[in-house]
């Protein structure tokens, strides 16, 4: 099972770094690339294209301001792709976040939150977790984990009131 | 293969209806329900709850406004969830895209354009094509389909210009 | 009387501070609890169902982003649920509050200010004051005292021009 | 147990009587008023600081654009102040919520959705039913009512499908 | 000739003061006042109320978030009010600037830029020159000097390229 | 006393004409002209440069979309100029509100409304009260039969509740 | 002198139309296709790279929602790539504007306003102009014949008022 | 070859600098002034008019807020006009935008990234090219320097996962 991760520039890796982390702790394998939509578009072309018979299950496409690079990503491959809006300088991320989610009839983008990478990570996992069980069996531990996490921080809030 | 849609409200249904066509014509099962996230609450939990051992792979949730049924769904199951933010009389659909994109780090919703019932259902079959070969390859004919209609259309206008 | 406070993580525990001491200085019971509508969900849920049996008269909930607390309280409680948007990393609240605000009908929440912390305190008190007049009687004091701290700072500024 | 609806135009009327039907439902009084902040203002203000003597327990400003009755109510009386944003002719409302919603601190007013005349109405009777123990038994009904209706809808999707 | 300034908060007194300092360059008199619209509703509209008899020519309002004050003393003054938007910690002055600007047919408030301190100055400026002749005079040369001031950066800029 | 009206387009003149309306109920000379910022740039800068001496008190300026023509106007006349933003086709009069108040520092423009006629008219017609004693009479007489008006819908809902 | 345009779905015709007629106009010969940077990426690709040797000077991409169309084109062509963002049914075409104009660096897209059919054409013509004088000539003589039709109609309104 | 450029303000040249660079690196010349549209409206148009016979080829305006400078441009010279959002102080660079992008048929702005200062000028290079072809070879260059730079990213980042 494995999870290829484009990012459109090497500025968006501060972000995107902590979904190959999730990933990494779910034991999926994990290809990371930098490919522009605009200023490599063959390449990123036709390293999309490769991915479904080079044993890819998902793309994960990370772009920021006018993201073109899920949405281009999706109009050449079948493999579900995951769309992870960066905020960048200006318009706090709405720009990004109009131009990965608001795709055509026909092409769709799975996309998760202004800059969040764990959740692409995470989506991407359970998106194997339909082929591959013991995952689902990971996620489900994860969710507990989660739970936990909350509690100790709701008892350490009801101890004070 | 089997996919759940949730939506909020039947009002929302001739939206939704796209969604089901789709993944009908992907030969994918499919159960619908009008289960509200606020009118339902226990229902929707208890219903969102038995997908995973109901053997459902996906589950769809449609809601407009404050849009908190696909949220809530992915909080209790570890199947991908997929969002389709329905545009309701104020606000052009923004209020419920952001209510259902920006989920917190741990709970990922799948969001898709503002009413885009069929990319819900597509983006359903391409996580089902994970684990079921043929349906990736009826992706592959549905891509060259709608190439090919985009074509017929691009002939036509040739022809005027 | 007694409020009882939901924040969705404890991030927004610096906010709603403000909130839990205005409900102290008015003599209001408060209990606190960290308790997230997308981690812990049947835990928020059985929390919110108990409180209306517990002599709890308003429910306060906090959250940021896809802010689903206030909204998944409301649809399993008949309390009145005030609603207090937090500001988070991007989108300047605008999520918070649209996630929060724009309830489907039969499920009101009743939001505040973005961040508005002491509101969402003294609405509670304003609520409880309908049962409790001695409240009434400390809003008006409460009234007069922010009004008598503007007539200083106007006099500040009525020396210098 | 009676409620006050103010609204800043009679042109708000087709909105504002589904809130003055859901209080008429549930048995509470209802004093409603065509009282303008800025035409009528010291009238406005007048009725406004005369409904805590007169009995009134819960005041609704209805108001659209720059939507300033709601806090200038709540300027001058300390008994809850419910919000109800009016969409207008332009910006779709947005105006209308902000300009209530954003209260300073000090002074807060609960608001509901934008048109969310229904809402305003339970949201009021939430706040009374903090007094009034019948009407809690009524909210009750009304919200398994509310979740029966979405079972006869949820039915007829359900046998489609 | 004289311009009442009122401020809902002695928070906006940095930016407010730039528009005194525009007012004292061109010679006017000014009253500045620390006075909220919904702190102390009744205190403001009397002073509003007070300014045409007291010989004041114009009024400056100023206030942020739900900004209500300069439509407040619009409704209960015939006088011209400039509303002054203040940007605060969240919705980057949009929330101000509509609660200014959309005022309801029949009261206006003539709107400056977000945090556009002296434009409140050189407006009110320009509407008592309507009448007093000689503060056209000073507009020319203030309009002549800001030219000049552009040609002074012009020619440095001319000498490097 | 004369007020000059630019509109930027003839398709502004059915929102304007409400403008021309209030001056000419006020017995305001009134001189509508359209002059477009863009399409007649050099008339309409010499027809603004040359109303001062033409004995004009008041410019009016109403324009849609990347609304220049009222900042334009205030960058060659130091009269008053009251910006009207024309909603059009798209963005909801957003961009027309935006690129007329958002003036940089020294060049003020009065904006009112989203498609505010009626109160640019008032407007420029509580400017030239500044002036002359007769208006400001006239403004009262307005007002109070705003207020009356009210009072006749106030009392027609009254009768129904 | 040759302009390509490239529209994303044959939905965007009926307002790329005008587009095309001013470049008729203008004598400039048009080639008009349809060719979706998601449907028929490959295509669309392959045709914007031959247009620079088969003498195309100007190419025009228009596109609603995620509007990819014309950033795709401006990463495979060195030629100028005009940017017309097409209003589609949610979000009034700030999701296409946002998506064209937020090029990253090193990509420019001239992007006109959305809906502008006819100002992408003109901008063509200008650009075009650069090297054919013949059509600069037609553009001083457009520039005469709008400032006529504006002529026309002031002086149509001059005879009202 | 030649190209204009105007910026509203001094304040905008630590932004506008990097399109000059660009401009100098493709060894097009380049005259930069600092003319306000409102501050110094007739030395900018006399300026704007007087660039086609003077052999100015392409003219770029920079401005902030109610961005009027490049519309005002491109009112007075048939000249291609590349319009350059600069972010402000508030708003997020959004009134910059609009103000430049939604121009009025007749009167096209190619309007860039907000703060997108090289690609006005690798736009203006690309209009150049139409009419100087040692240009275009020059941007083949640079394009594929772009696509190596992204290369050297990309393999660091391979070499890591």
């Amino acid at each position: 099972m494995k999870v290829a991760i484009l990012m459109g520039s090497d500025s968006d890796f501060p972000v995107v770094e902590k979904c190959i982390d999730v990933l990494k702790d779910f034991g999926v394998s994990v290809e990371a690339r930098v490919l522009s939509a605009h200023r490599t578009p063959h390449l990123a072309v036709e390293y999309a294209m490769s991915l479904e018979e080079n044993g890819v299950d998902v793309i994960i496409g990370a772009a920021g301001k006018a993201a073109h690079l899920p949405g281009v990503i999706a109009g050449v491959s079948v493999l579900p792709v995951i769309g992870l809006p960066i905020k960048s300088s200006t318009m706090d991320g709405l720009d990004s976040l109009l131009s990965i989610v608001q795709m055509p009839s026909g092409i769709p983008v799975a996309t998760v939150a202004i800059n969040g990478a764990e959740n692409a990570g995470l989506l991407a996992v359970q998106i194997l977790s339909v082929k591959y069980p013991e995952l689902r069996h990971k996620l489900h531990t994860y969710k507990k984990k989660m739970a936990d996490q909350v509690l100790v921080k709701d008892a350490s809030i009801q101890d004070r009131y």
